[in-house]
């Protein structure tokens, strides 16, 4: 059934394979992805993919040198600026205030210089390169050797990371060695501030400033230090930002520091013999705050650097090591049997690392700081799509991302009552809690981000086991929530007193403000029963917590019966033949003509006036699909599959968030093939450069949804109910699926084969799991092996 | 049942005078509009009650002194810069260009200085004043009298017109008489070019730009006269302008003229004696024609000047009193027995004379060129609300309104193209043809635009018994229109097999992006079956028009099938208890809150998200109830009855082109009360300020919809199907109500009392007419009187 979707998929993307640079060059790795040649075609792609982050800050994978260069840049999570949206026509209450990520002065730049001519890998003759991400150590490497114009030889060794464990440090480690005689070289290690992009002209991208943004406040140099402070002058945010430098190995004649406006240098001379290599340690450091006394950012910058030269670029890379090295201890998914794959899940699995380690207070960017695409905003994606990897890999940033977006409760307010209701709507997208989505049909129509944030708090209570997220904050943005929703809908008699909630916009933003989008309504049910339970729990369990939650909230006990009638009476739209229907009209729609759209029409988005495309039955991602993922328990096997065989030829795949619940649901529902091939889009999207689109991000939604296929999909989890209860479909091209969970305290590895699935509980009190139905019970040192059915064939 | 409806907008109307300036203090005169002393707040609206215009140019009612002010400005029809529409979030097909009519420079200018100090009326010591449109003459009237500050009285007089008669032409006659004693006065009669007005929120005033629009080209002067070349740099057009003046009476001791840049001024200085007052007249000219030779634009405009020059003031007078009266003795809507209401009425027949008299080959701005509200574009207004009138009454301008809008058919080509099917799509809002709405679901949704040019173009030919548009034009608009229809709606299995029009908005913006949407599925079968009668037509009695016809749109036989059976299978939304639907989902909405929106809260879209808008069952103007109007034939009476019933309370009026079709169809379902409630609000929308932005224009549509509730609704003119049938209902208020009609080369008198209507044919063929469904055949020299009911009292 859904097999010619798949094709149609796989047919897209060779077709745009044909027309850009081959893309998935690298060589197969377990843990390393690498590029053997230095390909100016690739570098818009490779900035992202070479991207080294923390969660905190991120240095594109430009080229030390500065060229060639596509986007170069140095993000700092939320550091924005803000901009008045202009609307050419506008209405009351669209959100008014634009938030951009900005690039922070560059800290990646060492520039290199050999008997005065500027190093440039475009035009110097290159004798070996390769370039490498190692995701084992969390390190980029990059080594070459160069043949100047005059015949000597050098060879150019540099590697980078930003700190898992020192969240403001990023560091560099540049060495140059004359292999034949001495070289005059001189290096200049520079904090460079751009100016603008150009323009693009796809919504994706998001909107780009005119003129250079940062205005300079400070500048300081001394020895091989240099400091620089900035204001976006909008938004009112001020960023320091410094380097300092340790040199080593061969000597350097004279070293000079230089700091004004918006940029420093700092330049080392040197006249390197052959056989000592000239050594430099290059730290940066960035700090923002807006709540910073004045001059402590940059005292702040100054400590972040001065801790790190004194223990040492040695001590900051084995940090780095032991860091990388237990995240892949909880958060490994090893696959036997498809090594490309493995590279891919790998590579994947960093992002989300390098996405969400460190982002302590702040939110997860749709494209982590890997790239300024969506503007650095925060989505719904995480809630979704990332917060299932973290809870059950490591619970604590899981509570940090769900913390983070409990704190804009009260932006979520104030949006609520602009659009004219009580209760909280948090923003479709947004760095400062402020609605940022200037097409309120695509944005603030999307309600569903209430309920995703619901949910991901319900999920998280219960697979981590902790209540006190949920005494803390959680409790409230339920309540908030729930009386959104039923300010929102109404009972109507159309519909036999059944709750509507007509005029939203579901995951899928080919169809938009819609009645009764079946993803909504479901979820939101979800939110309005966790609400009710949740007062239940509170009142039974911990009164002081409700009295605090009814004086924070003004909540009436009348208000929690709405709530529950709401949730009982909930109208899902469903037609025999199709089962749930997306929406009321859906059927009511035209079905797209795929057979005459020619591939190069997809993106459908960037090919279609939006009307063409609300008027059709055609899908951008999945959404009743996803709903029998994440509802699953409101759908029976039969509703699954008629839901899955009817919209899963309608759906393009043009959102990255599509695939990886395509491929979930295909194993769930027994269609090995069709979820094999969605796997494959899944999770090469970024190192395939699937989307066209890589060079403006890694798109990490996309990534957490990797994890969910393999663990979701192909082991088949689900603990919506509380019971952790697995289904292990193995792909037949595997020989073996092994990963870790994090359940209520417990460790708990899982060991697909091809014969037999052995759970072995490696941490924590005896747990009762289920596999294929069957109840286990798994203690430290007793693994249970269950046998595997053989593959069906469907 | 629709009383309560018309109280809620009466009660609405009285809050918001309570709350701005006391509008409609006009004193009650059946032919003149007079402001008996300056009132300064009164002053942006009566810039645009007091505009004198011709349909080609048109100069803002502001005093010649320049002060007080609002937004000063001379229009030229159609004289726009282009800008670049740039979307914060953009998408495929969106409307690219934006137009804006720009304030020409301003040839109203005459400031007058008395010893030396500027005459100001905010601060001058005024002992006698009056102000009057004379709509009799076509000529705005100034007289006052003024004490300086050292005693000294002046007389000032002054009068100014737009020129029916020469449309490139305006005049103001300035007079200045010392009544005590000997008095300097400087007079300096201005070209000024001004720059941008204030911004606005309010999404009906359009976009200003942010500096001087206009680059001068070239400025000359000698003796009295001066003249000015400018270019929009963007759209490119070049305007020329020029100024000349005759002075009598007093001798001048000195008359200087200079121009530079974008400004010109003539000052005349003279020591006034009493008794001897000193007259200037003042020519001014404007063209524009984006196919005029090098230089030639001035020289037209010398031409212009030296032509008025010669022939002096009292030619171009009495030219404009014998257009004015030849425009009442075929437009004149009679009332006896309300004196304010025939002031009223008077005052929006005049605006429709002078946004329309002189247009030829332009469009008919939404506020003609009395302001710049709605950025001078042409909408679907002009077909639905103006055309009727000119088309009764003088059917030659209703032709060029016409052939305007045919001459945009290869734009409307492009435009169809744009969003993704062939024929035609005309442009919701524009100055040049291409589409300038840079809100899609409330612009180029509004696909109806298509079917109301269609329907004009059937009206016309029937009204006016001239084919030769048809022949010429409009069957190609007629078949590019019914092919677009065809394209866009679809043949539904969910609907039996219906022809289904889905995503496209109907008159009502409160509810956008829709399915099948009444209004345009009722036209869009009237524009499929018109453009298959026509073809059938040609093919009978025209077979060379015909094979043109083929020729310029390779028209298939197929095709006409096509049409003819999606206009047989139209689906028309219903239910048994609300009748025809608004669309499919209406009733799916939850009603609006009437009972809890506050009278300030009017209009709604000023205070409520277009999101809670689009959910409820709220109507921004007559939509299902427009429809039992234009298609009335599709609807039996009690179907008329029900929509009416229904849809009337949910009715916030927040548009002008609302209270007008309410009225008509009151009328019709003898409901007479809510009739002449909803009369008395359409005509006096501008002269009682009733949505408060008068002060942006004058709304033409809703002078036109005064027409049309006139003789559409009190005497029930229908001539849909080529009979002229009257079903008068004169309001018990009346006691005479009195038009003429031209039809078919015939000019009727319809002369309505309370015991009788008398037909009067006085000109043309005998022609046969139906009277409350009695035939009755009336021939020149032969009246007949019909006896009328006594008024029913539903």
């Amino acid at each position: 059934m859904s097999h010619a979707r798949a094709a149609r998929l796989r047919e897209r993307i060779e077709e745009r394979r044909r027309h850009t640079p081959s893309a998935h060059a690298f060589p197969p790795d377990p843990w390393r992805i690498v590029e053997l040649r230095p390909s100016e075609e690739l570098v818009p792609q490779l900035e992202s993919i070479f991207a080294v982050s923390n969660g905190y800050l991120g240095l594109r994978g430009t080229h030390e040198e500065g060229a060639p260069v596509h986007d170069p840049g140095t993000l700092v999570n939320g550091f924005h600026e803000t901009w008045p949206i202009v609307y050419p026509e506008d209405a009351y209450g669209l959100a008014r205030t634009g938030q951009t990520i900005v690039n922070a002065p560059d800290g990646s730049v060492v520039r290199l210089f050999v008997e005065d001519e500027p190093f440039d890998l475009r035009t110097a003759r290159v004798l070996a390169y390769e370039r490498a991400l190692d995701m084992r150590t969390g390190i980029l490497y990059r080594e070459l050797e160069l043949q100047t114009l005059r015949g000597q030889r050098i060879a150019v060794r540099s590697r980078r990371l930003a700190s898992l464990q020192r969240r403001h440090l990023a560091a560099i480690h540049y060495e140059v060695e004359a292999l034949d005689e001495t070289v005059h070289v001189a290096i200049s290690s520079e904090l460079v501030t751009y100016g603008p992009r150009a323009a693009s002209d796809d919504p994706r991208v998001g909107r780009g400033f005119t003129g250079k943004v940062l205005a300079p406040l400070e500048a300081h140099a001394q020895e091989a230090r240099a400091a620089l402070l900035l204001r976006a002058p909008s938004s009112g945010l001020e960023l320091a930002c410094g380097m300092a430098h340790l040199l080593a190995g061969h000597p350097a004649t004279s070293v000079r520091a230089d700091a004004e406006g918006d940029g420093a240098r700092v330049v080392v001379l040197a006249d390197i013999e052959p056989g000592v290599p000239l050594e430099l340690t290059k730290f940066v450091a960035y700090h923002y705050d807006s709540d910073a006394p004045p001059g402590d950012l940059l005292a702040r910058t100054e400590r972040t650097l001065e801790r790190a030269s004194v223990d040492g670029l040695e001590a900051v890379e084995a940090a780095q090591r032991r860091h990388v090295e237990e995240f892949w201890e909880r958060s490994d998914v090893e696959i036997d049997g498809a090594p490309a794959l493995q590279q891919a899940v790998r590579f994947d699995l960093f992002s989300l690392l390098q996405a969400t380690h460190r982002a302590e207070g702040l939110g997860v960017p749709a494209k982590g700081l890997t790239g300024r695409g969506y503007e650095g905003h925060y989505f719904w994606d995480t809630e979704v799509y990332v917060v299932p990897f973290l809870l059950h890999t490591d619970p604590q940033v899981a509570r940090q991302v769900l913390e983070f977006r409990c704190g804009l409760l009260d932006a979520g307010r104030r949006r609520a009552r602009e659009v004219g209701h009580r209760g909280a709507l948090f923003p479709w997208r947004t760095i400062n809690g402020e609605e940022a989505s200037a097409y309120f049909a695509a944005g603030t129509a999307q309600c569903h981000i209430d309920a995703d944030v619901a949910h991901a708090l319900r999920s998280y209570r219960r697979v981590s086991g902790d209540d006190s997220l949920a005494l803390e904050a959680g409790a409230e943005v339920l309540v908030e929530t729930a009386r959104f929703w039923a300010e929102l809908g109404f009972f109507s008699d159309h519909h036999d007193g059944r709750f509507v909630i007509n005029g939203v916009t579901g995951p899928d933003e080919y169809s938009t403000v819609v009645d009764n989008n079946a993803y909504t309504n479901l979820m939101a049910r979800e939110n309005l029963r966790g609400a009710v339970r949740t007062v239940e729990w509170l009142g039974a369990e911990h009164p002081d917590a409700l009295a605090r939650l009814v004086a924070a909230t003004s909540l009436q006990d009348e208000e929690v019966g709405a709530w529950r009638q709401a949730a009982e009476r909930m109208h899902i739209p469903y037609d025999e033949g199709v089962g749930v229907l997306q929406d009321e009209d859906f059927l009511v729609r035209e079905r797209w003509d795929f057979a005459a759209t020619p591939m190069e029409h997809y993106p459908l988005l960037l090919h279609y006036h939006p009307l063409e495309l609300y008027r059709h039955q055609v899908i951008k991602q999945a959404d009743v699909v996803l709903a029998t993922y994440l509802a699953g328990s409101a759908f029976t096997e039969e509703e699954k599959r008629k839901a899955f065989d009817y919209y899963d030829p309608l759906t393009t795949g043009d959102s990255t968030l599509s695939a990886c619940i395509q491929s979930v649901m295909a194993s769930e529902l027994d269609y090995p093939a069709a979820a094999y091939e969605y796997f494959l889009h899944a999770c090469s999207v970024d190192l395939a450069d699937e989307h066209g689109n890589t060079a403006d991000g890694v798109h990490i939604a996309s990534c957490g949804g990797t994890w969910i296929a393999l663990v979701a999909g192909f082991a088949g989890l689900r603990d919506d109910d509380g019971e952790v209860a697995l289904r292990p479909r193995l792909p037949s091209e595997w020989n073996r699926l092994r990963f870790r969970l994090r359940v209520r305290g417990r460790l708990l590895e899982v060991d697909i084969e091809r014969e037999r699935t052995t759970y072995t509980l490696l941490e924590g009190e005896p747990l009762t799991i289920s596999d294929e139905s069957r109840e286990l019970r798994v203690a430290v040192g007793d693994p249970i092996s269950a046998p595997r059915e053989p593959p069906s064939s469907a």
